[in-house]
């Protein structure tokens, strides 16, 4: 007899058919003696109609009202689910945010969880019930009501998990795992048995959307066992553990990739002290999230430098924008800017002990004639900015370098 | 300067642009300088479309579940209007029924207000913001979701008058008024400028449909002034409001109508003490409310009653079926059932000191050859039940007899 908590996306409660399924799947862990807490993200396409609805009304909607209104789509799940266990004759009950006492800060639509106060879920667990939590919402200190983004049901499972020390988070998801690599450009990508939280967040970091690096993070530093699992499958997926032996002795886990960034360089900045806060200040100060950043001896001789770095493609024409104003008024010569770029990287935590693993990397994409623009390294992450138009090769390259389609 | 509690329907909030046209109007009354506390019903249709959901996954919703699903129409309707609101300009800010600290009793689907709290009304209200509580919905003792039951936003709306002491509580709606009778019925029913709070319970119980009577009541006993008006126009409605001299000088303020009524008579009861209690004992325990009950010597002769009554038509299968087990085991003769009659009302606080009243209502229903079935009487009502087919003809009598198109 454990405790479970199970986390189900909108895809997997689009429809009461759907529904009933997940309370079937519930029903059924139930009975074998868990204890079973359930978060539910909003119907599929629920969020994004409630939202609409905000945005016919004002073109940027007060935060706090907009969250007031999102957050009645997983109220509506998890009624409709405890309606669901009732058909079958199961007592389950509904837990909003501010029932399941989920406090968070105050940041509207991207709040930050900050304790859960556990005793009513435990209550409704000690008198055998289901208990079904609203996922993505919260309550600020003052009473009202946020929510937290993105991926904000996985981040209530699994800040659920950790309150409620459960033996596992199953996240319930439209994927059977995580991949070695993404099974659309490589058909030898393997699904993984296990992978470490690091591991994790940096696959999820380069572009691998199976959850939002916040909620891994989450179970990172609590500890939380997360097993991420198809809703239409018995199949075991993918473990997300702390590191172990095992995972050390492979050099690579996996292989991401990322077509949402662009590259920048701004030449002949003149090279004195201070110059590189000129540049970013203003960048970030504008929310633009920086990745990675090269200065290398300026093609126009000594006394000046070219800087290159990149950022999200979606805020490319902002920074072009920014940036041409920096270059005049710190006497750079010019900005250059390239969209057409993209991210591959190698995530492994076996990188640590083994020597030779970037060599291999360069060797295998020189091998395909692919130049590399820019290097930047982790731990336990190697990534090369290369042209766009071969990032499925390079992919696929890396992956047979590295013969991930091996266990 | 004033505080008003203005309270808008479903039909009033039906679309996202009939929500606009209510901002805009409480918005008005803002800018004159009044501190707003608005109550909304869910967007019209969309609480049936909740109900109708929940009864696909199960015929009988655990009726807490069923709360927790139909409160989200409210939340939505109240994040709505604010953000309609901001587009002005104007701060408004929602508050859900357990953040208005709408404590209720635990009759889910049909709760009552226990307690308002309204501290962070009047500081929200200090902060010149709008206020839009969240009608229909509560918290009971223990932290879980109420639905207050039909007409409920009024009752949230009624409530809060009392709790803030507002100067008036604004009901609009899809009537401009309280009609001396049913204008459908009556082309010369006219618009009552004033009504007290006894008449307008009256004529509520007895079918005119403007507000439930658990409204009425509850602002009978707080002593809030309700203006009943439509939302569509800027014309006043009709105040409900104590009972003064002016409206005792009229006799009669009122016809009203139902034929939601059924009629039953029990032939040759015995004659014996506890005979009444036998055969209403069982009726009120299957939960059939009975309204009038009268009993006369049968023309079976002496020693024997035949008792007749009415129950509401809805339930008259099931009296039936009932009665019948019962007439057979107190040896009475038989039951007999009509379905097509109706119940004609006159109401009015003048009455009290007026002789004559009912002599001149059976005269007027006479004259156009109408025969009574059954009388019953309170301090300020007269009803008759008389075959369905006479209603209108009736209604129409009794209001030309009493003069009620003159003011």
């Amino acid at each position: 007899m454990a405790l479970m908590v199970q986390k189900f996306g909108g895809t997997s409660v689009g429809s009461l058919d759907l529904i009933r399924k997940v309370a079937d799947r519930v029903i059924r862990r139930k009975r074998e003696g868990n204890d079973m807490v359930v978060v539910l993200s909003a119907m599929a396409g629920e969020t994004d109609r409630l939202l609409g609805l905000a945005r016919q009304m004002t073109p940027m909607p007060d935060p706090r009202e907009v969250d007031v209104l999102i957050s009645t789509g997983e109220q509506v799940s998890v009624a409709l689910f405890c309606l669901a266990c009732q058909a079958h004759g199961v007592e389950a009950r509904s837990l909003l945010g501010f029932q399941a006492k989920v406090v968070t800060d105050d940041l509207y639509g991207k709040a930050q969880i900050i304790d859960i106060d556990t005793s009513r879920i435990l209550d409704q667990l000690n008198r055998g019930r289901i208990v079904a939590v609203a996922g993505f919402q919260g309550l600020d200190m003052r009473g009202n009501i946020t929510t937290l983004g993105r991926g904000g049901s996985d981040t209530t499972a699994v800040a659920l998990a950790a309150a409620l020390k459960a033996q596992v988070c199953e996240i319930f998801t439209d994927v059977s795992g995580v991949f070695t690599t993404d099974p659309n450009v490589h058909h030898k990508a393997r699904k993984l048995e296990r992978i470490s939280y690091e591991e994790m967040l940096e696959m999820a970091s380069l572009g691998a959307k199976v959850m939002e690096t916040r909620s891994v993070e989450f179970a990172m530093k609590y500890g939380v066992p997360i097993h991420v699992r198809h809703s239409q499958s018995e199949e075991p997926g993918t473990m997300i553990v702390e590191e172990d032996e095992t995972m050390e002795a492979k050099i690579v886990s996996g292989v991401a990739y990322s077509k949402n960034e662009a590259r920048i360089t701004v030449t002949k900045v003149p090279d004195q002290p201070g110059m590189a806060a000129k540049i970013f200040t203003p960048i970030s100060a504008a929310g633009i999230v920086i990745d990675m950043i090269i200065q290398n001896t300026s093609a126009g001789g000594p006394g000046q430098t070219d800087v290159t770095f990149t950022v999200p493609r979606t805020d490319f024409e902002k920074a072009m924008t920014l940036l041409r104003g920096i270059a005049e008024e710190i006497g750079a010569e010019k900005v250059l800017g390239d969209e057409g770029i993209a991210k591959v990287s190698i995530v492994g935590v076996g990188m640590r002990s083994h020597a030779g693993v970037a060599t291999k990397m360069f060797a295998a994409l020189a091998k395909e004639g692919i130049n590399i623009r820019m290097i930047s390294t982790s731990e336990i992450k190697i990534s090369c900015v290369i042209s766009e138009k071969y990032t499925e090769l390079a992919v696929r390259a890396l992956h047979d370098a590295f013969e991930l389609d091996k266990n």
